[in-house]
């Protein structure tokens, strides 16, 4: 598994790309804080530096300066539990019999351990559990008897999952989507090159333009003079399988994927949330950071109309929009966790009722997901004993009823506190005056696209690939690797 | 100088007092990164860790079980350019005589070198050039032939300047404040204790009750079971001089200090803002995280009042508050800068501007305070690079043109942008198409003070204490040692 | 190249083995200080500890425990100038279809490059530059259709150069020799298992019995149980190449090499170097500790004989045998080097006279070897400085006249000062009174071994392996890789 | 307690001095191991750099850069058990009336709790619990109103004790050995200045001439321009009290000491013990590296006498001296330590005996010194093991039976194995076939000085001190503090 991770490749004319690579991975900090890395090429060499820890942490200043070349790609790894372990690190960097390839990738295999055992069945050796190695051996031997454009598709043709790579094969960079686009991936322009990234936010940061997302399927090969790209088409699907939680948790509020900007996304999902299910209260306030965008959308939405949807009087200001609660800006860094007896004071150490605000009360609290419950209870408990008067619970969601398989690391089926309780169960465990969550159709709805072409396997539980002992919600369309090699031939 | 620092003080009932100061530390985080250090007391041993670094890195599970004992005084040390020295960490601790000693201070005195050269005189030799040893001696010497009461009477008669100070006498706690209340401090009550901190939000954290502040010249000494605590006004001055920066800048929003809540204040100090210089525009934005609370009272006013003060028709909704830059939530960890030919870039690298929410928009962008300037240029020049029609910059705080001498290290006079600038050539500098600062009439009548109550050196120019080549605000009553020493008799 | 390295391997009755490979390696430690690495099996899970540094600091309590099972290899490895790189240190572990392979390498494969170019053109990848990878891929490919025993001859059939290996198949631990028998490698039997190891130090370190030293071209597969192992000849040359260099400089003097023991080998070469260029001076001493052994063959033999070979008249005792340069035992530690014009002094740090030894006597300094000459120069200067009348040189080898592909790092050719320099043109340079190696009969003879069967290269520049641009001291009797094959079936 | 610690002194003629002082500290390493500092002066301001662990790792080039100054002191301290805290590391700095002190302290006071306490009284404050703050304030106050040599006097009335200092008073260097000279202090000459140090091998390493030692009770103040140095010699006693143990385990044995080269004071007691308790056997062995100087003086004499004291016949070559024993020079490194069941084994770890030189012979293994019997027990154990037919233990110094008050941390009485046991009980302790000890009149006599100019306190129970429960072995002569001022004036 490499989980949700951030990945990132460069192209430019002459000047070294390892400081833009460096700060397009702390532009993707969110997506990985496990380990960061980055290769790049420089003629016929390769230079790797990967490194456990933040991106501040991983490189320093001669790091950077020994990573020549004009040409690279990066990486930050998700933590996953039990799993820090350097040899999963990445970008995954190799020399074959045609030259030195280097992979970053996010997403996830279905079918890893059937290829890795194909590849061990003509001799491959594997020095970790990784699909992203798996990937390159089968690339590699791809090369072996095809040009690029061809060993990609033949790869991709083998592989069935989710993933959003950049390759780098000697100074060549180049960037590949899954046919069903389940990870997002997006082409931005630079004064004197191009760069492929997970999410947006990294190309703003390099102060270029965004192109376009790579779209399923699709491989995308940067000039190695920084001029252009090229684009091969080289599956092409019917249906997508877009994340839709990349809008709702995972990526950044000002990133633009598939054509959305994330912060709207969430605003338009908040103003669902109030016409669904909308609860007249003394204040609206988000759970911070996450709830922020939905709690904006809702309560603008409770602005201009009633729960029942009609236009308000104007002499009815409807809810008042309120931070509630502080954050502690240092949360989020090691500290030494309470005790067991201290433990239900710990949501206090991250995020303080202010009391004027909450004191005789009735609230509605805003989050973008519920995972186990139990920040959820501690932050109801947290409010009423602030002196809350009612709190509603109101989500920008659907329930999280199973996992994911795709590449995000919610939790198992057991943790989630929405396998196995109605939303009356929950609201009792909880603790809340109400709760709601947001419905499937309201999200496929603010997406603006139907709903076979999302990923909603962790809200419907059933999945848009083959998943071993899962359903699936679509007859899988996938041409064999034959049938695929025939069209491109 | 020992700057804006954090200090707490924690006396409980049998209890070890090593984790409820860690977590108030915790708390306190934001007034201070460069070191954190806790000093307890245990019977007739005192124990003592001071490290530099956040709170987290700085002591481990073990070192807080060595910390013995159920009293026990932290701080947090705010960096200062060029002083990383760890000789300056704090708490302070010295064995004399009569017992151990332990001192946590927030302040600046302004005759410290004085008080250390007559100390030096009668023999005594210094390991530091801090403050903070020049109190311990001083009190260390007065303890020799008085109480307690008596000893920090003396001491507080013969140092000038701003000090919030927690105190350690073997396991007796204390808490100081200056006569004039420059720096805050507040008294909180824990289920089995009482707390001394800065700032109450470290008593919410450990779910305590803030029981009310420190008094100006008052000592507080809290009982040894933790079953209370004893008050001394020791000084009593006509006027106190509070840091009305702590409201606008420095404190957690969460906290209440001298009886005010942060953010209210900040969020009236935006109500005023609007009222004395409202702007019509399509977008109130706030400076992520610092102008929040300021934007909020301001688009919350604008959406009642016109500009001009008259009520807002019906069907004119007002300015739409919106949050439109993005901030990286990695910032403010270690990371490799820009080069010089990246600079101008390198505030992309913390805030990204959400092109939907700015794209052809007149923009009025809020913050709490322009120091240098610099950050604010950046922002207008990323607004319209974004497509911004108009940036009105509105500021919620008057200009800054002096330094201040009581704590809070913010800049030399020349690094001042408003020191020897009009608002006019501010504006110009900052390229905005208009600006406003608050008054200090607005902050006053905030605060609901006298004007008299409040430091406003560093937007004045005139201080509540004597500084050499400095203009005072007012005749100093502070009484001679000898008339104090008197009275007390 | 694997440089002058360390391996260890050992298997147990039940008993986890990562303690006893640890204590292994720490007896090992003096062949490899860069890295240390552990890999075990347990059942079917390989576990790995690779990391920089010396085996004290490489390892933790932690690591070990977490180091699980019975049967394991360990690797320490020797620094080489700029690759200073964490992607070469050993064991090199990978798993492929048939289960998981550890390999620990000492030596220095001459056909690598060509073995990993066939193995690349098969579709393998790589992710080091170092042999030991190619070994490993060679080997697992073997293992796709052939046993073990018959996998490992062809392997050895197909590589060539110097290697000892331990390596492990599961849980099976293995051991072979290069059929010249280059690198040591021997067997040691503990109180509950086996153990193979470079030096026989490691064995009595671990309070085991040596068995005997592991055959050219043998392989030694040790039982899984501990009970035993077995003994398979693939390989058998005519001739051996064992590296007489071991014994001269590399070896612990405690071990027995090839059936001598290093410390006797050494001071049979100081009394031969008596017999052949003896001469008479008030003191014998040892460069420490390099020196010590040979100096006190050299000296024993001279209390025996006089220079000319004659029988010491009994009232004269010859030549004093005395510690003249005192070690800093700190030394070979991390400490800051002297600037250039402190440069000259900088022996004093590491070896300091001691002068009533030293003063107006006439002294002969033994060492080991001489590689550039500047160690001498300085030593002879020192002693010269502390008023040494005469200082004669005496070397327990021959002169250094090529360098060394098989695995011990020397120096390039450029850098050996016997390279193109005479004898006399050395004395001159080092500035001592008079200059003598020992021959290379003299070191065949006390090896009792025929010339043929030493590895010599250095000291002859001709080798006993075909390496481009060098001369060869033998005719290559290898079998071709086809006909080892069918000498098999 | 500052225990066996090394101290250095240098000034220099403009040269920065902090090069020199590190070296020198390099070549003190053997003396402390815990922490290593050093402390300069520059005009006006003082420069301080002290850090835990060995001198190499304590510094960096920066750090040396920025101790500015041409005169500066440095210390290395020994690790004591459980007082592994930075607070006690040296030297300690303080600043005060007339300027800037730092001291570096050898040695151990034995009223320091007294006078202590009697600054206290008088308003000093201390920040530790040593002896050196004790000694620095007592200096610094008696310099408010002496001048430099009065002051130093008065302090060394003061405190009773061991102590050998290095002392910067701004930019001027001192030196002070106590009024019986116990502990250690030489002065050097260096090419452009002066050197103080705790011994001679510092001086040999900076290629310095050894000058002299500094006498007991001698005050040694280094001329700034590093043109020479005056002598004060401000308390003069009859007696000396001289520490014999620095001699036979405690410093180098390249270092003259009081006039006399540890190396050969070594042989000399090595002689002294065949005269007094030979034994004929086959081999001569030491314990490295502590007994080898011994062990080569006891085999020259052997050489010469039969144990009766009669001249060899010529026909008897005597016993052979070998090494038998070799060290992993690692040693000393961490290493993680067996576990309980391989503790026994431990001593493997760090010495392997040589069979060849072992077996079946009967072993003279001789060692400086016992202490808790533990190593020798095993190292006997360990030469059985390996089939010695006899081992007779000599021990080249008296049996220690009591503990040392003056620096070394030798043990408590009840861990010294000769606290309450006789040699016989002793010898079947460690199970050797004989055992014997030097007698304490060869000591005197090797070190040429009358006993009572001996401390021997650690082998007799009887010290030239006052220490409360323990005996003394002479009426001491100290003047009282009032008669020596009036003695200087």
């Amino acid at each position: 598994m490499t989980e949700k991770c951030g990945v990132v490749g460069i192209s430019l004319d002459g000047r070294p790309a390892s400081r833009p690579l460096y700060y397009g991975l702390y532009a993707l900090q969110h997506r990985g804080q496990e380990s960061a890395g980055i290769v790049t090429h420089d003629g016929f060499q390769q230079h790797s530096h990967v490194s456990m820890g933040l991106v501040g942490d991983a490189f320093t200043e001669g790091d950077l300066e020994d990573l020549n070349g004009s040409a690279g790609i990066g990486h930050v790894r998700y933590p996953t539990a039990g799993s820090v372990d350097s040899s999963c690190a990445q970008p995954f960097s190799v020399s074959f019999k045609s030259g030195s390839l280097g992979l970053s990738h996010n997403g996830n295999l279905v079918n890893a351990a059937e290829v890795r055992e194909e590849l061990a069945g003509i001799g491959h050796a594997f020095t970790s559990d990784g699909d992203t190695e798996v990937i390159a051996h089968d690339l590699a031997r791809n090369l072996l008897d095809a040009d690029l454009v061809r060993a990609v598709k033949r790869t991709m043709d083998r592989i069935h999952g989710s993933y959003a790579l950049t390759i780098s094969h000697d100074d060549t960079i180049m960037g590949v989507r899954d046919p069903q686009g389940n990870r997002p991936l997006c082409i931005g322009e630079l004064e004197d090159g191009y760069i492929l990234a997970s999410e947006s936010a990294a190309i703003d940061t390099l102060d270029g333009e965004l192109v376009r997302d790579v779209r399923p399927g699709e491989l995308v090969v940067l000039a190695e003079d920084g001029s252009g790209f090229d684009s091969y088409q080289l599956v092409d699907l019917d249906d997508t399988a877009h994340c839709f939680f990349e809008h709702v948790y995972f990526a950044r509020p000002d990133s633009v994927i598939d054509d959305s900007l994330v912060y709207e996304v969430r605003r338009n999902l908040g103003r669902k949330l109030w016409a669904e299910s909308g609860v007249e209260s003394d204040v609206v306030m988000p759970v911070p950071d996450s709830g922020r965008a939905f709690a904006s959308g809702y309560a603008d939405a409770a602005s201009e109309t009633t729960p029942g949807g009609a236009d308000r009087p104007e002499d009815d200001d409807g809810v008042e929009f309120a931070e509630g609660l502080m954050k502690n800006r240092y949360v989020g860094r090691t500290f030494i966790m309470p005790t067991q007896d201290e433990r239900e004071r710990a949501v206090r150490l991250k995020l303080n009722p202010i009391k004027s605000t909450v004191e005789g009360k009735s609230i509605t609290l805003i989050d973008d997901s519920i995972v186990r419950g139990t920040t959820s209870n501690q932050l109801v408990s947290l409010l009423r004993d602030s002196g809350a008067a009612e709190v509603h619970m109101r989500i920008g969601a659907p329930p999280i009823v199973a996992p994911c398989y795709m590449g995000i690391d919610m939790a198992t089926r057991e943790e989630l506190i929405a396998a196995d309780k109605t939303v009356e169960e929950i609201r009792e465990e909880i603790d809340a005056d109400s709760l709601a969550y947001l419905s499937t159709e309201a999200v496929a709805d603010v997406l603006a696209t139907d709903r076979t072409d999302l990923c909603m396997g962790c809200v419907t539980g059933e999945y848009p690939y083959d998943i071993a002992g899962e359903e699936t919600d679509r007859p899988v369309s996938r041409p064999t690797i034959e049938a695929a090699m025939s069209a491109d031939d």
